[in-house]
């Protein structure tokens, strides 16, 4: 399989992070979305919507949204629970990273980095990034994980952003449990930085 | 099981219509979004998020997040399917509906009724949702469902802010495969309009 990605992309990430920890194989290929290299009318053919990370299966197929890619991926693996309302519960936290985590931590990390002509946005992406941290915190002060008693994807999702939060200027020192959460997350055998081009 | 939810809500209506099609009983609880219902110490405590709609089981427990909640319901019926990657397909066009979709065409709806103080906001708001209408009219052009030969909940998904989309300003007689694919999940025997309080 070959997975369309951007280094620095949390969202991509997540998927070469499952990927490290199921030991799969796979093509790496790097997009540059920076100069538009998701708006080609080659990459919108594969994923209309525009955006990294991608996974194209070995027939052909292509699938798009991270969240989506680490349910197939991790289907019948130690990281998606087989029973239904845990599987619902996982797809809960995914959902929540999507419309409440990463569009307001991601974005706050993009403009810190790439974009700081888009400064004015920031005091609203932090209460909203502040507030998806805090429910976070409240979470994990009485579970070690976000479902069940083992890391699912439903960690990995979450991880993503929020390990490099401080990036958008997020401060975590008073997340004590989500500080103890990342360490969990982190100490996997098999973990791998952002910063690491696949082989 | 209980469903708590607002009846203006696409992403409680979802919730309904599933229900509906499935022809499941449930409780249904009005939460009034627009007075702080859900923010109550009460309602927090089910769902940290803040947000309807929720479900509860009979058992007690809550799950959160409308995506969440229609997979849970649609598992082993005809509206999710088996296959490994068709479930992957209907979580793709699901995230896509609450990252590009919701954000734009429900916060503009929402505007448009209920908060026009904030209408400078609406410009860019247009133009992401139309992005969305834009990716939805092309695949829909060559597909009567969004994955594979029949309905499934991620067309419920979409259906819940798209078929009230010009209720946030947005024209739709340029989408034709859009309009035609409203009837065709309209048309089921089960539909329910999203005015219906539940029995």
């Amino acid at each position: 399989m070959k997975l369309y990605d951007y280094l620095p992309s949390g969202n991509g990430f997540k998927v070469r992070l499952l990927l490290s920890w199921l030991g799969q194989a796979y093509e790496y290929q790097e997009v540059d979305i920076q100069v538009g290299e998701t708006h080609t009318p080659e990459f919108l053919a594969l994923n209309p919507s525009g955006q990294i990370p991608l996974l194209v299966l070995d027939d052909g197929r292509p699938l798009a949204e991270s969240n989506a890619i680490l349910f197939y991926l991790a289907l019948g693996s130690a990281y998606l629970p087989g029973d239904a309302f845990a599987q619902a519960e996982v797809l809960r936290w995914m959902f929540f990273e999507q419309y409440k985590h990463e569009p307001a931590i991601a974005v706050a990390r993009f403009i810190e980095i790439y974009a700081p002509q888009r400064k004015k946005e920031l005091p609203a992406l932090m209460k909203r990034g502040y507030f998806a941290l805090d429910v976070m915190e409240q979470h994990l002060k009485s579970n070690a994980y976000f479902v069940g008693d083992s890391l699912t994807i439903a960690d990995i999702s979450l991880y993503g952003y929020t390990h490099v939060a401080e990036q958008g200027g997020f401060d975590l020192k008073p997340y004590k449990a989500i500080k103890n959460w990342l360490k969990r997350v982190n100490s996997h055998p098999n973990y791998i930085k952002i910063t690491k081009t696949p082989d």
